[in-house]
């Protein structure tokens, strides 16, 4: 197919498939660009998924993801900045487009949203410059609130920009996902606010009734709700030409045949994703 | 117990009273207010509940509820003004104080929420004189952008003042539902531009995992993740000094005693709710 030149497959969307797997279903489909994840990456290591990635020619779009860093204590803060350093040394190693950050939940037993959200923006001020050092460009993931309790304070594309515009674009970018964002009545102002900052831009739908493990709840593209063309435009509009990713949590996709997930996805992606 | 004096039982909370049981509850547990749902209002009748209501000496805090303004075409937008000048009749027969709106969701296979949006905003103009010549004030209830697609595309506290803020505030407030905009990065700033806005405060927990039917995921408070106290202190540094209504949709609180239910509201109100 024609028109895939900024779709990139992000990992979990074919959540059975081993990075290698992944990598070679990417060149199979004629794919150019990968979103690739943390674990899978340790399975198979840095070096020999950077020369595997090089090889197939594929550009990697995001590394998913850093972040977590909402837990209380000084003790949780080192342990969150070691981590997130060890997830930036590989983003470097793999040429990674950024480092996804999903920020983290409020933690067991608090109710102190303020609070977690400001550690968020302490710790975050401790890895950019880490980042910078590698070359790393970190990317906040705002969070449908959905998951503003166990998984992401940071709740809309605003917030994420008031925390990214301390630092420099090219050192803290935000991601614009139409699952997280879609819903929000600023978000035509917030994506024009965020020329310059989009560091990634990520596609899945909004699915009703929602499944009841809500963490699995997005769709293929097509599937419900999301007008992704609107938001794409938006995108565009504010100067981003990069990839595209397509990254669904979803126990029935991830059931079916990882190439003809991809097979999907391609085409769902040029019926309902693309501009003009 | 004393301290309840604010303290309103929205009748979802106890689902499986008549309302003529809900209101002898409320008597038998010392409280003073009850918000009111149209269902069993209308399986009472308005003539007969009114003078219940006024027997028991209750205040009533809320009918719930107008609204689902979204669905498109004329013929539709015409049953919508029908059916909400009908809840507007009901609200003015149980001096209700306000009449609640739920806005509604995108249409069946709609992607537009744009227009969805433009319809409630048109559709309102529409409701407010009727609702004036009546003395009802209508409130808009921002939801919980999990709800967006299916039954509320109003998100936000500032979405819906942008809304209400073209009317006076006596014809057009605002719910402030803790369940609903607990989440929000810009709750404080939203509230306080709420001052003489706030026409209901309702009260119940996020709580997580969320249960299967996310329509059933309210906590009573204390359960979960709600800093209760502090949304309080900024409603009423905002000047409300009206009811607190409890509404908790659940299965397990509507599987218990509702008596029971009532005792447990009335004791977490006092632990978690009130200030001072």
């Amino acid at each position: 197919m024609s028109g895939l030149e900024r779709l990139s497959l992000n990992q979990k969307t074919t959540n059975s498939w081993t990075l290698r797997e992944a990598i070679e279903g990417c060149v199979a489909a004629g794919l150019s660009s990968i979103g690739v994840w943390r674990e899978p990456l340790q399975d198979m290591g840095v070096d020999a998924a950077a020369k595997a990635l090089a090889d197939a020619g594929l550009r990697v779009s995001s590394l998913c993801r850093g972040g977590f860093l909402t837990a209380e204590g000084d003790g949780a803060g080192r342990h969150a900045i070691a981590d997130n350093t060890e997830a930036i040394l590989e983003a470097a190693g793999i040429g990674a487009q950024c480092l996804v950050l999903v920020v983290g939940g409020l933690p067991e037993g608090s109710r102190d949203l303020p609070g977690a959200r400001g550690r968020v923006r302490d710790r975050l001020a401790e890895l950019v410059p880490i980042a910078h050092d590698h070359g790393v460009r970190l990317a906040l993931e705002p969070m449908h609130p959905i998951f503003t309790a166990d998984r992401g304070v940071l709740a809309t594309l605003g917030e994420a920009l008031d925390l990214a515009e301390a630092f420099d674009p090219q050192d803290v970018g935000v991601v614009v996902d139409t699952f997280h964002v879609w819903w929000d009545p600023q978000v035509d102002a917030q994506i024009e606010r965020a020329a310059g900052r989009i560091a990634s831009y990520q596609v899945c739908d909004w699915i009703t009734p929602l499944p009841a493990d809500t963490l699995l709840s997005r769709g293929m593209m097509g599937d419900r709700h999301i007008d992704f063309r609107r938001l794409t435009g938006l995108v565009e509009a504010a100067g981003y030409d990069g990839d595209i990713e397509v990254e669904i949590f979803n126990a029935d996709v991830w059931a079916a045949d990882p190439s003809e997930v991809v097979t999907t996805m391609s085409e769902r992606y040029l019926q309902h994703v693309v501009t003009g």
